[in-house]
């Protein structure tokens, strides 16, 4: 892993590395903050933060606040990329397809499947990765995201429970088999055999392989996505339905910005560290 | 003032406003956060944070953090732009002059006196707007501000003690008499009668004006601009000659980027809170 930049913040450091990945056939970049605790060489705690539509590394970690937390509780807190980038691989003119907006699956479907592999990557290669090269305690890995982030952060947790020990989401996209998200996406990436998407949909994943931890989730009442897009109310009865413990804050007034996700961040983080710690 | 954009956060909302500027003939943009109490109609003791070089509202509303603390002490937020800008606002190819380096003087060399007025902007204009059209309590207004706008916080306050009750400034330049940026931007607006340049030299100010209050400024040690351009030392200096109770902390392994101010933002809010209040 090659340090592309470094800055201390809030008696840890903020980081962005540049890999080879394996998983995507080309290089990555991730930020990674790193606690006090970290950087004396203390196994630490780790939170993945899986990010929405057109994100980068960047947006979380110059937006969400998140070091803060990370600091008080002495957890790692890393921030993937969401996608491929670069010459030689696929795009979209589409925000919402190609470079961008991988969707945390491994695409079967030209021209994506020869790089957009995210859920190798996230839930597979970066774990294992980061534990080999920084104080990440492997056995305390936790994930969140937001809107597409937010999908990915269930569904990689719940076919990943080996990796993903504890599980928060903002304003995912729950139900992709019902959202033109969801439909233009998995349709691109994996065809048109809904069995498929059913794989990657947290709602079917709830109820059919369920999740062994509790999770959260925050929704802005004020989001312009939720109703044709995000639909908590589809996961919240599945995972009624499945027997999984979940708590669902819907939040009044809130949008689908940073500013919301910020406000709410500290709550994440706390969440995570409770659930991972000890 | 008309309102341009406007999101919920940390139980309050924050908000851009444009209005027309009648000291700098231009359409400006402010950001605004309100806490919850400024929402419920409650007068509120309010902290301008004045940006550096290249900024606009947008770096420390979206980066600072400083909605967290704003909301948990109930004090409104506010972040002017850096200049006038536009089409007939004169500007220049290097980003240390022009748009997004006002330096928050009023210019009086051409082709900047016409607009670039932006001491006038933030220290009179602004100040009145805010208490006539928000809950803004304008007799308990303080300042701060980071690189170029913590010069221009340590200036204006020490200039408009009626408008600014309480100070702070993250990496300040403190000696524009002394340091390049300062000699290129008091120079082209001021002209060179070094004479001019001493009444918005924060040094020169301490001895010849003083401040009332106590003033806080935190500087990173790892900052690339501390020896050439920032100069805390010289502050300290006139402030002990000029007896101001300054608290200087030179902060070991900070640079010069929002991570800085982020993560020492809460610090600066609680200063002017605890100096506000009452």
């Amino acid at each position: 892993m090659q340090l592309i930049s470094n800055a201390r913040a809030f008696g840890g450091e903020q980081r962005v590395y540049r890999h080879r990945s394996s998983s995507t056939g080309t290089d990555m970049d991730v930020a990674v903050f790193l606690p006090e605790e970290a950087l004396r060489g203390e196994l630490c705690p780790t939170l993945f933060y899986l990010s929405g539509l057109t994100c980068t590394w960047e947006n979380v970690t110059v937006k969400g606040g998140a070091q803060r937390p990370a600091a008080d509780h002495g957890m790692i807190f890393i921030a993937p990329d969401t996608s491929p980038r670069g010459e030689g691989v696929a795009d979209d003119e589409a925000y919402d397809l190609g470079q961008g907006a991988g969707f945390y699956v491994n695409a079967t479907q030209e021209p994506w499947a020869a790089h957009f592999r995210m859920e190798d990557y996230v839930a597979r290669e970066l774990p294992k990765l980061l534990a080999e090269s920084l104080p990440v305690d492997a056995d305390a890995i936790g994930v969140t995201g937001h809107s597409m982030g937010g999908h990915g952060a269930l569904t990689l947790a719940m076919r990943h429970p080996d990796v993903f020990r504890s599980l928060s989401a903002f304003a995912p996209i729950t139900n992709p088999l019902d959202c033109p998200w969801g439909h233009k996406a998995l349709g691109a990436y994996l065809g048109e055999d809904r069995a498929k998407w059913a794989e990657h949909d947290a709602c079917e994943l709830a109820r059919s392989r369920g999740f062994r931890g509790d999770i959260l989730i925050d929704q802005g009442q004020a989001d312009g996505f939720l109703e044709e897009q995000l639909k908590p109310w589809a996961f919240d009865a599945a995972c009624r339905e499945a027997g999984i413990d979940l708590t669902l804050r819907l939040l009044g007034g809130y949008d689908h910005s940073y500013y919301f996700i910020s406000t709410f961040m500290e709550d994440h983080v706390a969440w995570h560290a409770q659930r991972l710690f000890g």
